[in-house]
């Protein structure tokens, strides 16, 4: 969407000149037609200092679709600067989730400020979302769904649609409750559309809904979303009544976020929740540090295995130069199969009772692998290393125990890392924080003893 | 969602158990009330032998609901059994999208044998969306969606809903075209029934859709379809017109299936589109040689540097006792820059015109990072190393050599591996391969230099 952002940077300078020249009608015909998301873009990449005064420029609807879209640190400047009658009409033109999801990034004192001028029933509602867990399907829904009995008929639905659909978050999937809020059946408006006036809603509904409770995981729910291509999930309470929907659009925004925290876990970081070029330095330098001293410091085990071997390796200091080589292919074999797990793990391909299966896999691929790699790295050591560079240090015997080392070092890499990051699931951890920089540091140490293990079998050093 | 895999669990057991007693009329009740994309695991993971047998028990339309979820080797098993009528029958109950999904996946003999029975329109159609190259948004389309014109009064819209709307992919999101299928805007179905009869089509339509046209990146159309919280996403031809749509549904399988490949190339594994355990010995093989074999053979410098400055080493060999920390510390800075970066890329938050803000970023990160660690290691290097363990060999001068290069070599590996993925997508690679491995190697490299340096430097050997 190269011509989407060349668009976008075009806009920006527009916007940014008719800031300048005080040119306010023009400015809010610029952002008329535009899409909510590139108004806060917009909005975001100029001159703080006018951020107010272009968002005073939007009518009311347009002004709480583009408040949603922005990042919470505007967000919160926009709300100390609004005046109280200000607040409450965003707040008005807000739906119920996004107004949650606003209010979990605000400090305590813009919290309360928001609770006070919230209309009273949003405020009810809104205490009741804030109460379940950050992670759990209850935090992201919203209590704006459209409910129907199972003896409306098609025409009441419809007459029911017209009154309340307007403040709905979507009427694209109508739940059918009985008496006790219990959820009965769902059916969609295409149904509703192409049945008969007086076709009963609980002929119409298909009584097989997927749904989720308050208290499960957001992710698991985004992912089922996603899995059986829903618009919306209802969502129950422990006492199986129907108390809010998830949407596809705020699944989609979970599962994006979780894909980064695993993507950041993987690289060893700490996760973030702020775009890359928002987060400032001192917050990465805080997500950086963590585990790239804990790496280091663990570190020193390799190191000590080299002082231990040091006598060895000066006898051989050949055997030195090849470190580095047999290191690195162990921590990408490692890698490889972590990671391959990883994904499989969050994608629900793969649980702990497949972890037999896994290994068997890893196994016969790390064998194949490891052939593969001993034998061209044994043609490279004695066409390069022995015949072009003249090394006479690199004998057969050396050779020998160097590819030995990369076949033991693959099958074993590739086994620790298909079978932790299943074990850190099954005990609770997250499999993410078992890729790459963890293995690799295992496997460092661990294809340095095999190394030195050979080479005193093999060379008799 | 643990308690829905246990779920599958059971119904799966049920499952063998009822094919073994031959009970099909007690199958097919246990899958009627199933998600497709339940009974679609269901069959894949009980005996193959028997899947087109269960197969056949569902009724048409869930039948072909379940075919679009199987995998293309099922799918393909399934046609091969198929006789002529069977295969009109899925054919003509499938979307338009899928079933071109399915044929791009089938071997040519397949494909001929789809487009011979389909019916004369959907072959048209398919014909036209298979001529797309892969990795369009014209390859991904539907062409089933509903169109209106904007002298339509809100009453024919409904008249045409009616009439037409049960063969449309979705009839959730209308879209407005003139007389040439030009796009004119978009209207919800809630926007009609909230509307008056007579009210026109034109007046209710927003005529500023979010659009893309059939030759863009299906990436780029499905990362929009997510940033603006579509539906649905109107595609048109190079003359303007309207040719098709793309659904969240199919959007969200687009960014599933991108974001596996951003993982596979960062663990350096060529991508793969099947399931992990779905994915035979020799394919993931194939995945997995090319990359550990380039990273092998590229080791080899590393080694040169290593052979080269044999003496300095022989001469203090402590120093060789820090070299994995070393390598191992750069690597880590390195890619968590440049996971960070290829993230950020890949959700549009950077682009090549923000590289200098990018580098001075992470050259700030680098030097708050890299202080923080060579202090770290200082105080262990004298506590543990010379104090703890007795080693003479630490001393000041080896542990400010160590130091200075852990600072270095954080500075470089930060830097680097920020600014490699941005010039890669600049000259058109994917950023995805400038990942760890790559990095790694270019940093295990490029810290041996500044080490052995440093090492001449101050230590005079």
């Amino acid at each position: 969407m190269v011509d989407r952002d060349e668009q976008l940077a075009g806009l920006l300078e527009q916007v940014e000149a008719l800031v300048k020249s005080k040119s306010y009608a023009a400015l809010r015909d610029l952002f008329l037609p535009l899409e909510p998301a590139d108004i806060a873009i917009l909005l975001e990449e100029s001159d703080t200092a006018y951020m107010p005064l272009m968002y005073r420029l939007l009518p009311k609807e347009l002004a709480a679709e583009v408040f949603v879209e922005l990042e919470s640190d505007s967000q919160e400047m926009l709300i100390n600067g609004f005046s109280n009658t200000e607040l409450k009409e965003v707040l008005d033109e807000l739906y119920l989730d996004d107004a949650a999801g606003i209010i979990e990034e605000m400090p305590a004192s813009v919290v309360i400020r928001i609770l006070d001028r919230a209309a009273p029933e949003m405020r009810r509602s809104l205490n009741e979302i804030l109460q379940y867990p950050e992670d759990s399907a209850g935090s992201m829904m919203t209590m704006e769904f459209l409910s129907l009995k199972k003896d409306m008929t098609v025409a009441d639905a419809f007459k029911r649609i017209r009154r309340i659909g307007g403040d709905m978050e979507t009427i694209n999937i109508l739940y059918v409750t009985d008496p006790q809020r219990k959820l009965l059946g769902a059916l969609s408006v295409r149904d509703l559309l192409l049945a008969d006036e007086d076709d009963l809603i609980g002929d119409l509904m298909d009584p097989n809904v997927v749904y989720a409770s308050t208290m499960e995981d957001k992710e698991d729910v985004a992912q089922a979303l996603s899995k059986y291509d829903l618009l919306a999930l209802p969502i129950v309470d422990l006492e199986s009544r129907l108390v809010g929907i998830i949407t596809f659009d705020d699944a989609m925004d979970v599962i994006e976020e979780a894909t980064t925290e695993d993507f950041e876990k993987m690289a060893a970081m700490l996760p973030s929740d702020r775009p890359y070029l928002r987060t400032g330095i001192f917050d990465t330098w805080k997500a950086r540090l963590p585990w790239l001293m804990i790496l280091m410091l663990s570190a020193t085990f390799t190191g000590m295995i080299l002082t231990v071997n040091e006598e060895a390796l000066a006898a051989c200091l050949v055997l030195n130069a090849y470190i580095p080589m047999l290191s690195g292919t162990g921590g990408n074999s490692g890698s490889q199969a972590s990671v391959a797990v990883i994904r499989a793990l969050s994608l629900d391909e793969v649980d702990f009772s497949d972890i037999l299966q896994v290994l068997w896999k890893e196994l016969r691929v790390s064998v194949l692998c490891g052939v593969c790699l001993a034998a061209a790295n044994f043609v490279k050591m004695l066409l390069i290393d022995r015949w072009l560079m003249q090394n006479p240090e690199v004998t057969l015997p050396v050779c020998l125990v160097v590819c030995l080392t990369i076949f033991f070092v693959v099958v074993f890499a590739k086994c620790v890392g298909c079978s932790l990051p299943i074990l850190a699931q099954k005990i609770g951890l997250d499999p993410a924080v078992m890729a790459s920089p963890l293995i690799t540091t295992i496997v460092d140490a661990s294809s340095l003893i095999i190394y030195f293990l050979l080479a005193t079998a093999l060379l008799g050093i």
